[in-house]
């Protein structure tokens, strides 16, 4: 809530994850959707053209372009987490950051957050080196751009330590243990599949900064943006409707950067 | 010359040409002959971490950085031609710059101008669609970067028109024809192989802006950089001997970025 | 015709055609529809695990297995010509006819015969030198496989002297010359767009070895086999539409290998 | 020790690990010394051209070919673990074995054997999963391949179980623990350096199977091939000497396969 009384939240999610021939997201459904757009840099999705459509799109719309870095992995769509050495791992996200930046600057924008993609988002909530390795990236890309993750991350906490702003997310479709992380993929009842319950979840979160966990506590949820997805079928008619519904409920949306 | 007298030249090189493990070129040597460095982007050669120690090196020194862009070739080393459609070629291009950008400006320096590498150089020679769409994509990275070429390309030429800075180059290991062009390759002599005589064209195109074609006749060439090669063994020794002689013969090395 | 009047047609697609994380072709639909599938063997798409799944269908369903080799370009889809040295070029068909094969006898099947993809097919129906090439790296794999392409191409014209077996194939989709050439894809009129149109041109083909070309001649089109088109929404379905058509005509569909 | 007290011994080492422009191994230098050739199918390096020249030149001479494969990365050579999932770090090892074969029997020979590269080496080690995914791809490519490896690998134990052939391999340059193990890298003393050790190491290996530990432990080291390095400078070199100071000790150099 602000001063006012009035819930505030950002909603983001990945976009351009195609390449070349392929694509994935549905870019321009979800630019009505969101007010932050994930743009993948093409270390696991993303090509040139794709970057430079999607940066135009959104800078169109007012929505905000963040730098979705991820491990060189375009065979794994960035899912399988690497050990990669910390000095190459930074350079590689500054790399990314990098080649982003020329696109969204050129539409008269500019990247203006970072969320690391799969595998290094899932690596860097409890692995301290790639998190400090992904935050120099960061840091030597200039800027000092925010970092959006998960609330109480090694990610969070390294960007913290840099002096980079974090911004934490909540996921409305995914369950939430009693401590207030994930329940993890593998666990059944993990992914919240019924899309009233998402919508429902997302604008509790929103007004109440609360969700019911897994094992039916209550607990609490802070979180500045609202993470939807956008690669299956029907993700788009979903992330349509928690924006409505969040509208609907009075929560202002607005991008944290 | 300039207005006292004293020829002003350039000298350039291809920097950064490894690839993960692997390693091609004396970069360490060349950054203590060149004045403009062209640093290898990701597309034909050049990791991340490549071009942060490049760029720092460099940065270092005093040497300019220059984005040797190229076609995306990793197992062909950017030497095999592609029909890649021009509005592909032109953001891969703006991928390539902006991608070495942000680690010129984390060393404090900046990408100072633009060098297409390999089989895009040479066929942005001749072929008008390429050239003008390399020049779009120099034009969308911003800048307003210098495009260094052969004098009366059709890269120059677009380059001019789009407003750019052409900067013409010069080759002392290479056979001129009596029009001023480069000899063919293939063609016999095409290679000036001799050290001494790379060395004595050197001086000579630098003080007296000429050259003696294969076939014997004078032909001028103006440029204002030389281009040295340094991925053969005793290259960078014959870069370092190249650089004295022309330093003894009152030559001013300067880049001109 | 064969000996007792019925018309024999192989009918072959383009499958496999995903990588990693992304798919293109419906290729359980297309199994239940073609006689001999072009697999990707991960030049221009095809992961390892995407050709051992289509390998399995297919040897389960009797479908032939062909290799649909293709330029190293993954970021094009292997649509942009590339100027592969011959000895390269040779060796990246034999690499690739080499990894289908182990997954294709692996589903107890092999690789019947070779068929290239984008812009190699385009290139190697004029380009003698590549053509050369891909027989060549053909001819190394072993097993004297016949090669799908145009008639009268180089490509075949290479593979019969060398030895291999030449299958002609046509396009229902694609309009005709007065020559019996493809018209060009820029020319407008070129591509076939009414599904009742292809599927009469189909039947046509298979039953009188004939087409009306774009400019009204008729023209003799032998071939065995008919190349359908899977990776646009309702190409399956089409490629349904055709075979049954084909199948009341009393045409018999047979692969060729 | 054979029937006849003579010491039989195979010499392995990687070749074939350039890619492109770039190379690495000195493969004619090697291939007089190794009775085995780990040749690298593309993935962490090896371009299909080497692969083929490669094969022919070990044909040539009478050197074993063994599929060197590994984790898809280029950028990494191979070196940086990953969480594949197993079904596709199965199929991605068949792809490879099948890639190097026909390149093996196009020069009248065959893989005769499989090693993993790198990061796959020493994960399958201890990891019991990946090491059952890379016996399942070797299992699928079919043949009965033996795995050369580590004595006491979860690979051999999983090839084992599998019914493959397993081969230990021993390290003459590498630190043994007291337990026969190797000290790892970052442990000081982990590499023997001075090349008298190495030598006086190899020789020791062979006719005592023994080894000094770091710790001043004799402990027996069992080992049909043993494991020389190639990628340093000076590696040919010290590869010569530990061969020809073998064969003046009386051990039999012979391939395992």
């Amino acid at each position: 809530m602000n001063a006012h009384g009035t819930a505030v939240l950002d909603l983001n999610a990945d976009l351009g994850e195609g390449f070349g021939r392929w694509r994935l997201t549905d870019d321009d459904a979800l630019l009505t959707v969101v007010t932050s757009a994930n743009v993948a840099c093409g270390f696991h999705a993303g090509d040139p053209s794709t970057m430079r459509q999607v940066c135009e799109r959104a800078a169109g719309r007012g929505v905000r372009i963040g730098a979705q870095v991820s491990y060189r992995d375009l065979a794994g769509f960035g899912r399988r987490a690497m050990d990669v050495p910390p000095d190459e791992l930074a350079d590689e996200i500054t790399y990314q950051v990098g080649a982003l930046r020329v696109f969204a600057r050129a539409a008269g924008a500019d990247v203006a957050y970072v969320k690391p993609h799969g595998a290094l988002y899932n690596r860097t909530v409890t692995d301290a080196e790639q998190a400090a390795a992904v935050v120099a990236g960061v840091v030597r890309a200039g800027g000092a751009l925010p970092v959006l993750g998960l609330p109480g991350s090694r990610l969070h906490e390294a960007a913290a330590e840099a002096g980079l702003p974090v911004v934490g997310e909540a996921f409305a479709d995914r369950a939430y243990t009693a401590a207030g992380t994930l329940v993890p993929r593998r666990t059944p009842g993990a992914v919240v599949l019924d899309p009233d319950a998402v919508v429902a979840r997302s604008v509790r979160m929103a007004r109440e900064a609360a969700v019911t966990a897994l094992t039916g506590e209550e607990v609490p949820v802070r979180a500045r943006s609202l993470c939807l997805h956008g690669d299956t079928p029907g993700a788009a008619d979903l992330a349509r409707r928690v924006r409505a519904a969040l509208e609907a409920a009075g929560v202002r949306l607005e991008a944290f950067a």
